[in-house]
């Protein structure tokens, strides 16, 4: 297949569209990426998603996928010569679905707000809640992998790439707040993960590192400070 | 199997609990619904959903699967004789998951809000929004049915479930708003396939009639305004 056939759409400082980049490159297979300008929108992405307005967007043979997990499970049923990436124990499958949405739609978002808390209280409840979140995902990660390196067992599957997607803006958070959310007492599993997901071939280079991030959440931190002054005013 | 191996913990006003019931319909699997009370959680909810202590839960030989949406796809793994529901082309898969979110993290949501919209706007903004998202989804219809009965082609799929165990209460906010969603002359497809999906030998019975529901809204409507009233003192 032609490289030209398969394209996404993406920014690199977004976790989202790293979780593509990981899953096409475990699965060696070659694309254009086309680079989105932060905080603006390009005719092909408003045209490619026109519901969300979102990135990732992969387009292939000119039709457009959407949401970067449904990405994901794409990726996997097309090229299935390359490792699979669900896990193929339905079971397991739900495991690795529910967790993954747990992440999606309870702890980044409360790892993002964690930034924009306001006041000291709002805070240490919001770092608790993460704490007792990555306790699960300890558990988690002990019932996913059965003892072996990844969520997905042998190999990095599913979980992994959803999860793993999170780990540079995690590093950025622990810079900005200087805190340790993985240490080896309490998520030992995690700690050990988290080593190997991030010197993974297919992870390498994927996302930018920390400093180039935590450039960018300054940026993006700022800009939200000034938007919210302009409002009360 | 014997029934005892599968049991179902939910609610029929659930529109999610619904959902596993017609996927359990369809594949003509026998289980033991285990019926929570309204407004409660009973202790086996609370250990077999810990997280998000939610309804409903599908509990397979002792594991308990959560997530209606994630329950569905294990059914459809697991008992692979009965008629499959995810599709299997790989991009038809794609597009039945996206709407599928749409509905779950937007629309319904937004259906939910109108019933407590306050003031005259407010309701507009909404249900030009949701006149809106039904359009979408008119056109969903067409390019996922392809011209058949249902999103799923000749038979119910993941998107007939998903969408279709919203229609009680949509009937329910048509009632109690006194408007009508689905009309022919702007959505003729949803209207044709809302009538054969709920005439539909899987899905008569799995939910309340209208009337039931109707009460049911009216009571949480009544609790939703007196705890607000409440906390307004």
């Amino acid at each position: 297949m032609a490289t030209s056939d398969i394209k996404l759409l993406g920014a690199s400082p977004s976790p989202y569209v790293n979780r593509v980049q990981i899953a096409l490159n475990l699965k060696s297979i070659k694309y254009e990426f086309l680079e989105e300008k932060l905080g603006t929108k390009s005719e092909l992405l408003l045209k490619s998603n026109p519901i969300h307005k979102k990135m990732p967007v992969l387009i292939h043979s000119g039709k457009s996928i959407c949401e970067s997990l449904i990405i994901i499970q794409y990726i996997d049923e097309v090229w299935t010569s390359g490792p699979p990436i669900l896990p193929s124990d339905p079971y397991d499958g739900a495991l690795a679905r529910f967790w993954a949405a747990y992440l999606d739609d309870k702890w980044f978002p409360m790892l993002w707000e964690l930034r924009t808390a306001e006041g000291e209280e709002a805070k240490v409840v919001a770092l608790g809640w993460l704490r007792e979140g990555l306790m699960l995902l300890e558990d988690a990660f002990a019932k996913c992998s059965k003892g072996k390196d990844y969520f997905g067992g042998d190999s990095i599957g599913y979980l992994d790439i959803a999860f793993g997607s999170f780990l540079g803006w995690l590093k950025v958070v622990e810079k900005m707040e200087e805190l340790e959310f993985l240490d080896g007492t309490k998520t030992p599993g995690l700690v050990g993960w988290a080593e190997r997901f991030c010197s993974h071939e297919a992870v390498k280079g994927a996302f930018p590192e920390t400093e180039k991030l935590l450039e960018i959440a300054k940026m993006l931190q700022a800009k939200a400070k000034a938007k919210a002054q302009a409002q009360a005013q």
